[in-house]
């Protein structure tokens, strides 16, 4: 297989293990490209990308920004505080109106689920899912995927990989557990009750509450981000007594690590929060991938883009 | 002719018929450019244009970022938000500053009327007005005038044009005005006694509060956004009584349309109040030409930043 | 000499006078690029630099943006306001983040003096201060000294030069006495006491109270801003009774240039406050070198990163 059967990306949900294996080849020849002196493709040259943060973003739009311009394309940044979004545009016309200018390709964030499916279905365009809400964000999954086999090998069929930490919130865990379950791994989500959403059971997932027998369960655990932002928004429910509770019992520690007998493979979609979710010498040791995961972000979006573009 | 009377485009005010229809033909050669698989030309290459937005934009600025892109100039943007506006420097010293680092062209929004011809007068560079407060937008003229041509043929004298809606606060409306009286249509202006000024009788214009006879009178309608944001705030002149009402007198409705037997052109400068100014079905009609102004757009300025970078 | 003997230009500290002259030499080559037809060249094409403005500024990022587009760099540009430094990620692992992407150098601003410094120790690329927190701000002395030699000659030996104004907030000032005692020069700083720190004479700078003995003595003459915004902030300390004030005792005005009987050369740094440090006639005067700083930053940071690019 060469070509992906979707049109857009919007979600791991939808995608097949072949699309999978194909974005998985494509990325590592990208990797290959990244890390050479000449690191610039003319792959998408003539091509013009326009990215919409309706939210706003660091690390995805930069990746995503770098990985256009390494594939020769032209770039056009939107993000929502200097918009027409405000003077009460929908946003089917707000994307009509960037598609009249000749866009060839949409990569957007949208606080609201749906938001980048409802699109797809409305305007004429390829459409790439940088995060809507707390639904689905696949070049995430995708590149975590990614780094995993290069650590693992390429079948990670019977893997035992946790995801820990606030599930309920999580786009990236929700996308993570397709991906995961695509390609035969076994999935364990942890962390506390509140942060677990009932339907869980229902992806084919277990769940613990746990985290010292996940640890002693898994080949590689994924530390989601506790965003203490919300946390500390008087008015935001509040899902945990404190942090210093919530990183007792589902922080990453030396000493629980210590404790374990074995390897064990670590991420993180980062920002970190050092001395929360992970601590800091943890979050820098040889066990953790999270800077390949960044750096393989870029691969990984370049080859979905390139994927799409060639469709 | 093939080179413009002017060094800037401050307005339509102080073009010839001539520039005008220099600028329509180049247009229609950009515009068969951008149709193409390769859109982008080399004519601007080693050529900076800096887009200086002291107000919010979205679309005009995109339209412009592209329309240099595809000339294959280099781009540099600075929006007021973050700018040494706030410390208490001069826009002539701003606007030097940014020459003495070899800017070619300037793109630049501004609130106050007026603010790119004081420029002109003061620095030693092109200036291309991309919106002065209510004074004039000239690019959006040159763009509306170019796709109603596209509708009803390159000759538009005794064509009957109407612009409908909020005339006093509309630098589109004066704009689209004198363009189009330079073209030899017939011009008229519709809205609530409130939002015409008092001087559209001395630039040759009818004026009209009825909107049907309008309708039944007009070729080519011109749909002016009502700025919802400005109603909304407590601080404002209300100049109508309600959104609602607005709507009932002056908003293009399918019943409106209905009654009237013949096609009739409709034009929106955009974004949209879709169900204030224009119903959702009408705005997305084949009467409407909305998304054409937007191709439109990149094509026109376009044409017009190579026509004042060739003088 | 035809290399830095640093790996990153943090301040003018550490440096020495032969990277001084190397930097004031390349920056000659770039200038008369820059007054071509084409200013563009091609040394540092596929090299990705990334600018992180932690603090706002205008006129330093398009600086360094318009020098990075004319070397050929890619550029990726990072404001605070949109950042992940709200979400609690520490500086290193922002850093390593954007790193981890393949960015080959950083340009910072930075509100917390020697960031840079501690960035430079821990992660692995080649790092540019755009200003430290009152600590330094290397890139302006450097244009500031190259626009001065211009008007001098090259040999700074014995030149009298005051920096006047606001001493203890301005980077500016630390590292242009730094720079100008490296070439030789005579070094005296002058503003009210309340502005001037108590280590100066530790730097081998002379302290004047007196303006007009000072224009008196110099040759040239660096007017800092002053910075209204902070005066106006009632948390603020005020360092002097009132603006009126300070331009009456601290203020480059016709009178006081009049009653001396010499050619002085008069700089600013930038934005200018027009009738508070300096009168408007005297900034647009041919005494003042104001824009040619402005036009040989460009040229003078195309060589900074060229030079670092090429260790």
């Amino acid at each position: 297989m060469s070509e992906l059967s979707v049109n857009h990306l919007l979600g791991i949900r939808g995608m097949t293990r072949d699309d999978l294996e194909l974005i998985f080849r494509t990325s590592s020849e990208f990797k290959e490209v990244l890390n050479r002196p000449i690191k610039k493709v003319p792959s998408l040259r003539d091509f013009t990308v326009a990215n919409l943060f309706f939210e706003n973003s660091t690390r995805t739009r930069l990746s995503f920004e770098l990985a256009q311009k390494r594939l020769s394309a032209d770039v056009v940044n939107f993000s929502a505080a200097s918009s027409s979004v405000k003077k009460g545009e929908t946003l089917v016309d707000t994307v009509n109106n960037i598609l009249a200018m000749k866009v060839d390709m949409i990569v957007m964030r949208h606080p609201h689920p749906g938001a980048p499916h409802f699109l797809a279905n409305k305007v004429n365009t390829t459409i790439i899912n940088a995060g809507d809400g707390t639904h689905e964000h696949p070049t995430q999954a995708l590149l975590d995927s990614f780094s995993i086999r290069e650590k693992l090998g390429d079948d990670l069929r019977g893997k035992k990989i946790a995801i820990v930490g606030d599930i309920r919130h999580s786009r990236v865990a929700i996308s993570n557990i397709l991906a995961l379950k695509l390609q035969g791994a076994i999935v364990r989500v942890c962390g506390p009750a509140t942060l677990i959403p009932k339907h869980m059971a229902s992806m084919g997932v277990e769940v613990s509450h746990d985290l010292d027998e996940t640890l002693a369960w898994a080949d590689v655990v994924n530390m989601l981000r506790i965003q203490l932002e919300r946390q500390g928004d008087a008015k935001a429910i509040r899902f945990f007594p404190s942090i210093r509770e919530y990183t007792m019992n589902f922080g990453l520690t030396h000493e629980r690590l210590d404790r374990l007998d074995k390897e064990l493979t670590i991420l993180h979609p980062g920002p970190i929060n050092r001395g929360v979710e992970i601590s800091s010498s943890i979050a820098d040791s040889q066990h953790s991938i999270i800077l390949d995961q960044v750096e393989n972000g870029v691969a990984t979006r370049m080859a979905i883009m390139y994927l799409l573009a060639s469709r």
